[in-house]
């Protein structure tokens, strides 16, 4: 398995990060998710910054369950 | 908009994290990806680490194209 | 192929499950959606109820298109 | 908000179910997955049998990581 | 590989195309987009018209990064 | 609702395409894909052309299923 990282074509080894999560975060804490986020990839991983993509998704409970009951039904 | 993530059912509250990159990284690196990325959302959104899950998926260089050519039809 | 969903680690097997549909359904009909769709997976797959996740994911009719036209506007 | 599963144009109502769970389930648990899970959807949301649409995504366990660590760092 | 495409079953092969993108686009824009999107996935892959879907998703600026910044915190 | 795609900052507005289809074709198709595919988003939506993405995911038969039956399980 050729190990594109480290070769020089790095500059298109884009890291694309979807984070899914409950609405209710604000945008400070948005903020410094995806500064976070993107430092963890580029550090583990070698991609460089400018090529990492993240995007936030938010859910609303009513739209998110576990073990058959959704989040808006257990309050 | 409720804020969830301070209420005592944060427990509930699972950030869903998928890391979308091209195949080619070693084990060691996609260890360290999950447990870094991890820390990152716990330490930003307040979560518990347990509740946050880490999904990697990875793409072969023919399926993957910037500006439409594939990774692939450019080495 | 290792057959974990039988291991004593299946606590940790959760499927998760992302229903995407055009935005009307009514609460009821999404609350007995998650439940009905929790127990399929149960039933079959052999997670435990706890560990199944269910996403639910609208869309509009402006941005759902079928052989070419959105449903937005064959109305 | 229209309610369009009641409409005529019902038969355009396609749910798309994505079931995302570790490797390892049998084919016969996979066929009777799809069998349930579509049952559970025509039953509770009204779509027609016809268009309701199942994509299975199965992980490896080292690209599905809880709290930080990979099933696979945790055999 | 078996191929598909070209077998009589090639009415049940229906590619599914997802465009995520900033919000923004007008209507048209859309219209536009999905009715060009599904003439290229026909003319390159041989299923029929009636066969392909599309999903739009759109973004706001403040769920969308690059480099580790948001859209939204470079205005 | 402001409209990134004429304003300066259009170069950061990058659709991300995601085309999911059965196993199947061949590697021409998929070339052309992305191509064509990319001109149908850069001539509908204004964006440049370096900033369009595409990812390909490929299904196996047995893990799509249309009316609660796989499409192995029709062969």
């Amino acid at each position: 398995m050729k190990n594109y990282y480290q070769k020089p074509r790095r500059i298109l080894t884009m890291p694309y990060v979807t984070v899914k999560m409950l609405e209710g975060r604000t945008e400070d804490q948005k903020r410094n998710l995806v500064e976070k986020v993107t430092e963890a990839v580029v550090e583990t991983t070698g991609a460089s910054k400018e090529k990492v993509v993240v995007f936030i998704e938010e859910m609303p409970t009513n739209h998110y369950a576990v073990a058959g009951k959704r989040l808006s039904d257990q309050e």
